[in-house]
């Protein structure tokens, strides 16, 4: 009922529906939610999640660095101590059950869209301001979020359509319940607000093009990370 | 007669008139525009502004690099081209005639001043973007483009009072006419045009406050390194 | 009979010597050599190329920043200058003379084998030192020249064999001229000089292994732009 | 009885001995421990420590971004956190018994000497690499750690010596107590540590002049710190 302005957010998503429907409803999502993604590409995306969580660590570490404002070096900090200390253990007792123990995990050589995505929003900090930065890194935050709910919601709506070519639960389903489990729903819902902040400050009508294109490249290169694991490329 | 909006300089000066005034028409840019600043003074303020140039070289490449506009890196890049290879050039030159050889320029220990200005441009702009970044080179760039034409139309309005201490003309006179020249004028405008390209992309008015502040202690900064020059501070 | 001490780049190079190959004698590479290539590749490659100097003009503007030592400063402003002024106005001729005109150019989205190879190259520079950024940059400048001496070496041994599934001349023929050329020659042994430059201040053995890396990331993410080129991949 | 080499650290200070001893022997320090530092210094140096510790936790959050090693990242992060969550409350806690509670701290304008520090410090990094950054730090972390022992170290040898003057227990007792107790010597020493894990992995002989140039600067800047809360320069 009351009439609030969209999110940046929602209307970076709005200006790319096409590249965030390729993104969150790429073949990797469906078949993870149906449960009948084969377990080799589930493997081979959590492997290169592991090490795409240090180059994440180290953009908020970037977010830290590039404001004096104390509250948002907090929140980055936060982050930060979050994905190294909390995520990262959990991803790694993940793992485990996968097959895949930490010095596995170590020796993993880095895939190409791991690679081009991290090293993409990176410098997109370093050459640009927090905004552009917090654009860059906002499709996984929110992205997985959302994904997180919708798979929840499907398997919640219509329990029997999933998992029946396997014969028995979903083997994804905690990686679901995960990331549609309020602690994470809250993340990206701070990621929401962190980038509002940052608009308030930042954002003019001539930078949203831009901003634009880098959410929409952020996406792209998230579908490349779902593709990867697919395809098992290197 | 037009009604012009004020540009981005201009606003930032307005809101910094004490630091401005301060910087602008510090003691040692006075005794310059009379002629009765020690040598001594100048020669030490000569050899700094030459390590000076080297840092703002490494902040137009800075520039430079935070930018994929083509237009603004060829004018970065102009900028850095110039500093490196034509004004460098005139400042050994210009210093040999005041018994400082370019041997005697690179062997120089860095004076805290110069230090203390060069790292607060470059740090401000690796942490923020290309706007932050011009912001902080504007008091330099600008500023000794204003106190050239001060002083240079001082000396045309009152020749007489000037340099009678000394009894010739102001031993300063060549360094007076180099920053009121047409050559040098048309480097201040470029600069101010500069700010307000970047301006129109990235300024709100949420950031301006951030802006001053970055201006102003800029201009203290300035200030300080002619402070620096009068008292021969290390 | 002297008892020269390998360049870092050849060591670089014969820790890499898959990797190598598999840049320097790509299916594109030999293609191109032969005048078999087909010009949709060739002129996808062209358009990418335009883009992709653009942030390698970046990449020496960093490397400009990164340094205090005016002699290294001012080699990397001249690579940026020489790409900005002269090498873009090349490239911009030589496309036209391909069908693309400079707004076409501009226009062309940037691929991902683009971004992906450009970004790795700048956050390599950007987290580590000048070494680092240098090492990444070499299997571009100093490949290129391998390359282009390669094709032509083999077009001079055998001229016969070349180009006679076309019928006549080489259409790649001046490109090949251009990297064999005297002076892109010497920009690429230049550029093995720079990098020995830099190892004689910054290689320790313990670096050795880390730099292998990038060096090796850095010849993949080349062929993977060949690789775009053949396939005109988006 | 063991022939140990000499950690960095000892390096820097053997070859910067003037201003180490300038610094650590500084008046302010001579006067914090007899008690004899008038209030309104130690007030004014307490305030600018509290903006301080704002870089200095950026300053560890781009040592975070710049490696991806997780043990160093995690240290860092540890600093960061460290700075942020307790130190920053202890300072504000210390600061509010000296009548300077957290809403006055945010307000104070940084000083000079702040700004020259701090702004030197992370330039540093981010022109040059991990170890460059450290030793940029290592004056202001292992020297307060030295700085805390010798001033205890005296007043354990001669009490009586001490705060005679002022006729009471010395009023920065406290403050010296921190910096010499095991916790603050802990953290010297990691840093000491921690600057030879990276000399083991980046330094050469050729560095090690430009590093002690770093280190004795950052020295000389620390000294121009105490120097500000002395004179209660702005």
């Amino acid at each position: 009922m009351t009439n609030t302005t969209p999110s940046l957010f929602d209307r970076l998503k709005a200006a790319a529906t096409d590249d965030w429907a390729a993104y969150t409803g790429h073949a990797f999502v469906r078949q993870l939610g149906l449960g009948t993604l084969p377990e080799a590409a589930f493997r081979h995306y959590l492997g290169q999640d592991y090490l795409f969580l240090i180059h994440f660590a180290r953009a908020y570490a970037l977010a830290a660095y590039k404001t004096t404002d104390l509250a948002e070096m907090r929140r980055a900090v936060a982050s930060v101590d979050g994905i190294l200390n909390t995520e990262m253990a959990l991803h790694i007792d993940y793992c485990r059950g996968w097959g895949l123990d930490e010095a596995a995990l170590a020796a993993l050589p880095e895939a190409k869209a791991t690679m081009a995505y991290t090293r993409f929003v990176l410098e997109c900090g370093l050459a640009g301001d927090s905004l552009d930065l917090y654009v860059a890194l906002s499709p996984c935050v929110v992205g997985y979020g959302e994904i997180g709910a919708a798979l929840a919601a499907e398997q919640a709506a219509d329990p029997a359509a999933i998992s029946v070519t396997v014969g028995k639960g979903n083997p994804y389903a905690s990686w679901i319940e995960m990331y549609a489990g309020p602690d994470y729903q809250q993340v990206a819902q701070a990621a929401v607000a962190q980038l509002d902040h940052l608009a308030a400050l930042r954002l003019t009508p001539a930078r949203f093009d831009a901003l634009c294109q880098t959410f929409r490249r952020a996406a792209q290169l998230e579908a490349d990370f779902w593709h990867m694991g697919l395809t098992l490329a290197p």
